[in-house]
């Protein structure tokens, strides 16, 4: 985000923030990205269309922005447990199981129109996956610190590439949204050996 | 597949067969499973509508048999290699990255089409999913036949949530195909690691 729209979204209060942000998500639940429309944002929510494209430049950015302030920020923070498995088991019950099926079938949706859409592949990844990287990397970077995790694991590269596959196949094969237990049970059987592994490379 | 199909499709020379799955892929890549029909099939290919009926039930069917049609068969058997390692590796030299990059396109049109198609998720999981997972399943037995694996290994059951994580985060974060260097790093930095870990609950 650039200054310039820094200064222009602090034109409206956090609240009215918060307002536009729900609102979005709920057309975004109801018709999906492809049919969301700018009107329909500006409709819903009282505002003009200029204003929105003045403060976000965007239907991929709003949308980005919308998800993104959905979720709990500075999570890293909050889930300083002392341990690498306490961390990811504390950043794991941040959201619980109703508000993780919602937001699994948002994120789909989403999944689904980044691929023809170079905008919101854009948005996605500076709102949404670099935030979240970032956090990841804030949690790792403590293990490592703590002797946890070696600096060297190759798996470090690979954390995101865990958690997406728990997601989706999770929602694709098994045809159950991710639940709190599932991914309790993923991050001990997957995650955690993976990152803790004593060998980093397998000899036979 | 029930024995009355078997039957029926016995009717057509493999040949033929092989013919009819190249044009259905074909067809595939041109306009996705949505706007794809047992029309353009049928013209494509010279047969008649009630021909692909008969044999195939539906377009769900003929589209994922044709893709499991691409995909080398009996792999659990060709890659023998003597340890894990070795059958990961070899399993994924099977396929070149040219065709990986070709798959990994038609496998997420597919994905995407699931979603709103019960028939096409029945017949991906009985033609495509239901086939690969017996063929891990038999790579993993024999790891654990030979001490390499433990039986309780709780990241048995996580084999098809890693392998699809590689695949969609690595078409999705890191806007790469995935490649067969790609994936032999991700098996040895998180498959191995986690399916061959001595401890199988973390103790912090």
């Amino acid at each position: 985000m650039t200054e310039v729209a820094t200064a222009r979204r602090s034109r409206i209060t956090p609240e009215r923030e918060a307002e536009l942000y729900e609102a979005v998500l709920e057309l975004l639940r109801e018709v999906g990205y492809d049919a969301l429309t700018m009107d329909a944002i500006a409709a819903r929510t009282r505002s003009s269309k200029a204003t929105l494209y003045r403060q976000w430049g965007g239907k991929a950015e709003l949308v980005a922005r919308a998800v993104r302030h959905d979720k709990p920020g500075g999570s890293a923070d909050l889930v300083d447990t002392g341990s690498i498995r306490g961390d990811l088991h504390a950043l794991t019950m941040l959201s619980d199981d109703c508000k993780m099926e919602q937001n699994s079938a948002l994120m789909r949706g989403l999944a689904m129109a980044i691929h023809g859409n170079p905008d919101l592949l854009k948005a996605f990844k500076e709102h949404l996956v670099e935030p979240e990287m970032a956090e990841f990397r804030r949690v790792m970077q403590r293990a490592v610190d703590r002797g946890e995790v070696h600096a060297d694991s190759p798996a470090l590269a690979f954390v995101p590439h865990m958690m997406i596959g728990a997601f989706a196949a999770r929602t694709m094969l098994d045809e159950q949204p991710p639940t709190q237990a599932f991914l309790l049970s993923y991050i001990d059987a997957v995650v955690l050996p993976a990152l803790c592994a004593r060998t980093t490379t397998p000899t036979t």
